[in-house]
């Protein structure tokens, strides 16, 4: 497997977290990869799967669209696709010893694959952090390390620990793990592409990593073209769909949307994002209301997620696209009772 | 489809929910059902399936041991199974408003089935009834009502209300739903029968549903034997392994251990698990602190239930069977943080 930088093509040499050369985050080159039906062979660098259930989540219809339940992955998020991948393959070359930044959903994917392979957890959060999923972080047995001041320096300590930096981020295979969500999609519509793909959208990880599936499956003949992919984010923060739309936008000092898993204010991967959705898609941004609203809606038909996974049916009814919508519910609402 | 008496044989009429001649508990008759792999199939009854995306819960292997992860269905439990039979069919016969008796998984599930049908859903409660899965009951849409007294006088509330009863107990169609469960378990292991089965066991639906689905496949040699099924209570709730065991039990007023989902005290259903029981299988008590124990260690190896769930583990690692064996894990631990 290749890996190279995405800002000036530098190969990974071994586990450095950014390019020694321009610092920009790696990918895993897909291009040699042939695609296979078996979904698993389109992952040849893992051999051992540290597996927790992840992988073939129900897609279900309503009306014309399609909710494609994510959240039914093993702790509650699409964040298992990344972990699964991404703790393979670091067990594999055996890191025994992890730290990750997040209070949210990736830091709770991130403990409870990190334990099953039997390594030693350090997630480091704003002291502020609380709630239900640090306590999930915590149930599965990994070490949570307050830190004082900005999310920033949260990030830098995760970083500077003694422990290897699991970042979901910047840690390639975390991103190429979400490939699987493509595959699927096109799988459950009887290996066809659909017209649109809504994703919310803060860090980046779930747009690019679901781009690469299927440009993927594109260049190698299974779909005859790329979905639009709909990139969602909350007037309150939308790095995003501010560059793609020509919006004002300031970061805010702190997030109060009810949509608290979308908090990535400047994301290192902006510039990525920012080429595939000026090229593939659109971004689209919602209000505290409507998202309220959606998730409401989304609760009278038996479908209850967290409030940030509720955007992407806001999104879909504010532009109601013609052809086939899959949108991503990409959170359980059990995690907000 | 028939549908008959368990403890008469007369045959049910309607939609009533009790035998008119003895008061006994009708259930779906599958000698007549041929099977098929087309799991769906199973279910001849149901035409229009009101589907929410339950079935097909991953099965992991740790060890020597199997689980079933059922509570990776959509509303957090294996209850969905029986929802959505039950749902379905009472939806294809214009019921529009149904009542139910459950502050726990079954009033959930039920509240989020009949939501997405379209019905109005009375959920009736003790009037004591707190915490995450009532908050759950209502985010779906159902009116929840708080009835004063036993939980008896729950239950006559809600049978006598102006609804129709969709009792999660009584309705054969909800129990027959979790044939469903003894089929995937079958499926999982490349279509053959395990040795034997944990099941936590309370009101009986489980342990009787999962019974039926693997009778059915024995009648029809899809498989050679019907697997040992360990029903699992606690301590305090034990009305199925007191009789199996001759063990003292004392109905307690008040259930105050940490499996909160095992409560029924004094099951209606007892002399059919009672009968199953004896001839396939065992009954297994643990105790609060062997459940705890074990709720922590499946959540060092990644998987977060419920305690009630974790009982199951207990219970392995007490009687540590030969063989293979399956742990079904029944609820999410999403609920309890
Ligand atoms: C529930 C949920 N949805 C969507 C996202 C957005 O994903 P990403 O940060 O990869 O853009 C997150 C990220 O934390 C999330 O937790
Ligand atoms: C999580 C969980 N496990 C097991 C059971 C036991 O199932 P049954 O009541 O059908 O015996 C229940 C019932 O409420 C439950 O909620
Ligand atoms: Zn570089
Ligand atoms: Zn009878």
């Amino acid at each position: 497997m290749r890996q190279v930088c995405m800002r000036c093509g530098m190969e990974r040499e071994g586990l450095e977290v950014r390019c020694k050369r321009c610092g920009g985050p790696f990918k895993v080159e897909v291009e040699d990869i042939p695609f296979s039906k078996n979904l698993r062979e389109n992952f040849p660098y893992i051999k051992n799967w540290i597996s927790l259930g992840e992988w073939h989540t129900p897609m279900i219809r309503s009306n014309n669209v399609y909710f494609k339940l994510d959240f039914l992955n093993p702790t509650g998020s699409y964040k298992d696709r990344g972990s699964v991948t991404l703790i393979s393959y670091l067990a594999e070359r055996g890191i025994k010893q992890i730290s990750e930044d997040s209070s949210g959903n990736a830091g709770a994917s991130i403990a409870a694959y990190g334990s099953a392979a039997g390594m030693r957890v350090k997630i480091f959060v704003p002291s502020t952090a609380r709630g239900n999923k640090l306590k999930q972080i915590e149930i599965y047995g990994a070490e949570v390390i307050k830190v004082e001041g900005s999310r920033e320096d949260v990030s830098k300590a995760a970083e500077n620990s003694s422990y290897y930096y699991a970042s979901h981020v910047l840690q390639p295979q975390f991103r190429d793990g979400i490939r699987s969500l493509a595959y699927e999609i096109v799988s459950d519509l009887g290996w066809r592409s659909p017209d649109n793909v809504f994703l919310p959208t803060s860090a980046g990880t779930l747009l690019l990593g679901v781009f690469e599936g299927f440009r993927h499956m594109f260049n190698q003949g299974i779909i005859s073209k790329i979905p639009r992919l709909i990139a969602v984010q909350t007037e309150q923060v939308m790095p995003l769909c501010s560059k793609i739309k020509g919006l004002k936008y300031t970061p805010p000092e702190k997030v109060t949307s009810i949509a608290d898993a979308l908090v990535s204010t400047s994301p290192f991967l902006l510039p990525e994002m920012e080429k595939i959705v000026k090229e593939y898609g659109d971004c689209i941004v919602v209000s505290d209301e409507e998202i309220l609203n959606s998730w409401k809606e989304l609760a009278k038909k038996g479908i209850l997620v967290e409030y940030s996974s509720a955007t992407v049916y806001s999104a879909y009814k504010k532009i109601n696209p013609e052809g086939t919508s899959v949108l991503v519910l990409t959170g359980s609402g059990l995690k907000v009772l």
